[in-house]
């Protein structure tokens, strides 16, 4: 019971904070997203395609977040991209304590688009807002069709869902449609995009999304 | 700092119910590990052709965990062993009071092995003994050969290391030797198994390593 009660404690300052964090990103027309999945699901090389091709036009800042080690930072600072790292400790999730205090390494000013890449979990980051504009759940075809209804907190309160490692499709008994009609049980109107960024299939339509979600953060 | 007090309050209670647990085993001579994993590295799949193999002649029981669903639990049903699903709710692992309530559901006299498979999580059951007698990893080779570095606690606390769907390795850039590097930077005896439940390679030393765990603990 003091658990259950603490829990919501920990809950509830997490969303104060988020609150302040948003209206931070709002004021400065900062679009923000926030990257969860499962381990290995392929963030951050989505990103690495993402910074890439956008970071010509855009100007971006990306957070990570890992229990432990820098290497997610260093493969994004390849990019030229600012990007600070948050380990956790043992921590499984970031919260928005977490990225209010890592803003200052930022220059806020001149920056259009925030990622933030959650720790690789298909649990824990559910229940913690970050202060986001949007979140985007992926999935990678290998990891099996059920994982929306095994792990419906995610689904639920993603905005947009990625199906990625679409090139494995043809090894695996993945079933697109299937994977498709479990989320939108979730989340009826969870925006889908299907990628691969080995062969580059479907990055056009991300690249889109993510400009669509800039232009709509900046008309706000 | 209460938040923390609280934590090392829940995990000393789960370690004195899981010595309690682990006893109560080892005085009927069962075998007992615990799988766990990311979600969708193969635990169910590699689970199912273990039991159609080894429940010829052995006598197996099953504890499924997951968020929501009764999915596994179907699965493993159909192989004809006994099983029994507990969901968690929201909670992102098992804890050693769950195993503990679970068992009234089996015939304990007549049971040599008792496999308990986990939340689909990289972080969080790395904290919470079961009373198991063996901690199985599983990584599948699409998830990248850094996981280890990335989820320490995981891999440090496990005995084995099953390098899972090693049919997609060619369509990967995932090093076998640099996974088995990261995973012994952090457990230098960790056994290590590579399977393919699809191609029914390393079946044969996974289904041994069973076998020879079962035995052990018949022994002692």
């Amino acid at each position: 019971m003091t658990n259950i009660k603490l829990e919501q404690k920990v809950l509830s300052r997490n969303d104060i904070i988020a609150k302040e964090v948003r209206e931070l990103f709002r004021i400065r027309s900062i679009a923000v997203f926030n990257m969860v999945s499962s381990p290995g699901s392929g963030k951050t090389s989505l990103l690495e395609v993402t910074l890439e091709e956008l970071s010509k036009d855009l100007s971006i800042a990306v957070i990570e977040g890992d229990i432990q080690t820098q290497n997610d930072a260093k493969r994004i600072a390849k990019t030229g991209v600012p990007v600070h790292q948050i380990n956790t400790g043992g921590a499984c999730h970031l919260e928005a304590l977490m990225i209010k205090d890592a803003l200052e390494n930022f220059d806020l000013d001149s920056t259009d688009l925030m990622v933030i890449e959650n720790v690789g979990n298909l649990v824990c980051p559910s229940a913690f807002d970050l202060g986001e504009g949007a979140r985007v759940v992926l999935i990678s075809v290998t990891e099996g069709d059920d994982k929306p209804l095994k792990y419906p907190a995610m689904f639920h309160t993603s905005d947009v869902l990625v199906i990625n490692k679409m090139d494995l499709l043809p090894y695996t008994d993945f079933s697109v449609k299937q994977v498709i009609q479990n989320a939108r049980s979730l989340k009826p109107d969870i925006h889908i995009i299907k990628t691969s960024c080995r062969t580059g299939d479907g990055l056009e339509d991300w690249m889109g999304w993510v400009r669509d979600f800039v232009s709509n953060s900046k008309s706000v």
